[in-house]
């Protein structure tokens, strides 16, 4: 729990550049809502859980330059599209009524806190999933880099090897951002819990071997029936553990459900910029001009689903979040 | 067939240094045999065909500095372990049991243009696989840079264009070494072939959106039940494949048999350096020190493979190449 996206210091949300991590650790100090909407957008924070806290203290700086909430609102809201917690945070500011700004910074730090406790909470609903000596298959990052500390689904792992399990986990690079690589290969590097990075394709060999005994991922938006929307490459992922008669399992608070959608059809997934793809540091990699299809996440059906770990419990297929009652 | 990975002339051979492409068009000039195995191990040629064609000619430089060819022999088969014609090349030359360089020269030219016919004949067969309409994945390059010319999976892609069909290509990525979208994104791009390029854990979400007609890769070593290896991350979309009801097709020459293994277990798979995944062309991009599981290559089981493409013809499972007699 050392590491944290952000934090409210001197009346500005500091926030950690996730997008020069792990070589430099950078804070960037936002004191308007427009700068919180562009860190969001490009992604200088990320993880559906942090873009829901960053969203709240948002609201906060556009009531201390008393700015019309209404609109400022509906521009957070147009800064991501498939992560819905980013809307559930804003809903529950606009949901106050007020523009004043010590009520709206209180609860800002409120949804920072409560997910902090949800995930805590997660965590120990979702460590006996793990199993003594087990090799955990994990994608994207979804630590305290991604919520407002500990995390989702490496907030579980997190847990179990504090528990003093013996795990092993290896995490998907993750394309083409690569967070994988780049945060929660340096999450797990900071917590010295063992693990190898490997390449999204990599993975099926990896069960194939015998050498994933679960695979657990987090979410951005979990329809009614358990449709999960997650980082691109996580249907993969379960496709390959059903294949292989690998549980896979899904960690999100409560927050990440939206039960409005009946399944994940619904869910807008959104395609971002060829360059992710085409240029790395060093400059262009691929062909100029060459066309992409660049989504950024993708649909996990329900079904394939072994279990979903949320702050309130664990769930198991068949999903009927609407009828539990869940948000 | 505009595209060549490499040419003899002068008395050395010319090769295009892939590792550049398609940002930069450089020739290295090799003249020692020494220098087609750096070549090859570190992968300015690649490509299992091309491989092959690549030792002969190292074959015919040693032959003509006088050097121990027995010995030389040896030192090419050190370059990379997987590929086998790389062994099925130096044992075509060896079994010439003459050191006359003229004769290994004319052996090894022989190797390359059997190679390009093997190509085409292997287009011919494969095209009728490809539908009217047809959206094709594809993954890392199996095209004229990875051949003698024309390619593979590539060759049979190319040919069903050059016939006429209306098709569409998405090319995977292939990290770590982004072969699909700096080489067969580069030759689609020449070819003016319709197409797109994604990250490889964006495939199953184009297959679960019925994007994908056909999946088509090439093999660097097939067993003799028809267990294929290929570049790592084929074996992911062949499990892919299957829980969409689509159809996987291998291309490889009968020089990428191995009868001699019965099934795919026996094959060596690479792993090469962590440094493929943990850097790119700026520098350090995961945790320093990151450790890495990098294998280059996965195996798919026969039984997943819809069709084998030979120049010889198609293969339908059950695979039984031993008493087919290949090779």
């Amino acid at each position: 729990m050392t590491l944290r996206p952000m934090r409210w210091e001197g009346g500005a949300l500091m926030m950690l550049d996730q997008r020069v991590l792990p070589g430099r650790t950078e804070w960037l100090r936002l004191t308007t809502w427009q700068e919180v909407h562009d860190a969001i957008r490009d992604m200088a924070v990320r993880g559906a859980p942090a873009i829901g806290v960053a969203a709240g203290y948002g609201m906060a700086l556009a009531a201390l330059a008393g700015q019309n909430l209404e609109e400022v609102h509906k521009g957070l809201a147009a800064s991501r599209p498939t992560a819905v917690n980013l809307f559930w945070a804003l809903d529950r500011i606009s949901g106050l009524q007020t523009s004043d700004f010590d009520t709206l910074l209180a609860e800002a730090k409120a949804i920072e806190a409560e997910d902090l406790q949800a995930n805590l909470d997660m965590a120990r609903h979702g460590a006996p999933l793990i199993p003594q000596n087990a090799k955990i298959l994990t994608v994207c990052n979804t630590g305290s880099l991604a919520t407002a500390g500990h995390g989702t689904a490496l907030g579980i792992i997190r847990t179990a090897h504090a528990d003093g399990k013996n795990i092993f986990v290896y995490s998907c690079e993750t394309r083409p951002r690569q967070q994988g690589l780049r945060l929660t290969a340096y999450e797990l590097t900071v917590e010295k819990i063992p693990f190898k990075s490997i390449v999204d394709g990599a993975a099926a060999s990896l069960m194939r071997a015998g050498e994933v005994d679960c695979v657990i991922a987090g979410a951005d938006r979990i329809a009614a029936n358990g449709d999960a929307a997650n980082k691109i490459g996580t249907y993969s992922l379960a496709v390959l553990a059903k294949h292989h008669g690998i549980p896979f399992y899904i960690a999100a608070p409560t927050s990440t459900f939206d039960v409005t959608l009946a399944d994940g059809d619904g869910i807008p997934i959104e395609e971002r910029d060829a360059s992710e793809i085409l240029e790395n540091e060093g400059g262009l990699v691929g062909p100029a001009n060459c066309p992409v299809w660049n989504p950024g996440f993708d649909v996990t059906p329900g079904e394939l689903i072994s279990a979903i770990v949320t702050e309130k419990g664990l769930f198991r297929p068949p999903y009927d979040f609407k009828s539990d009652g869940l948000k």
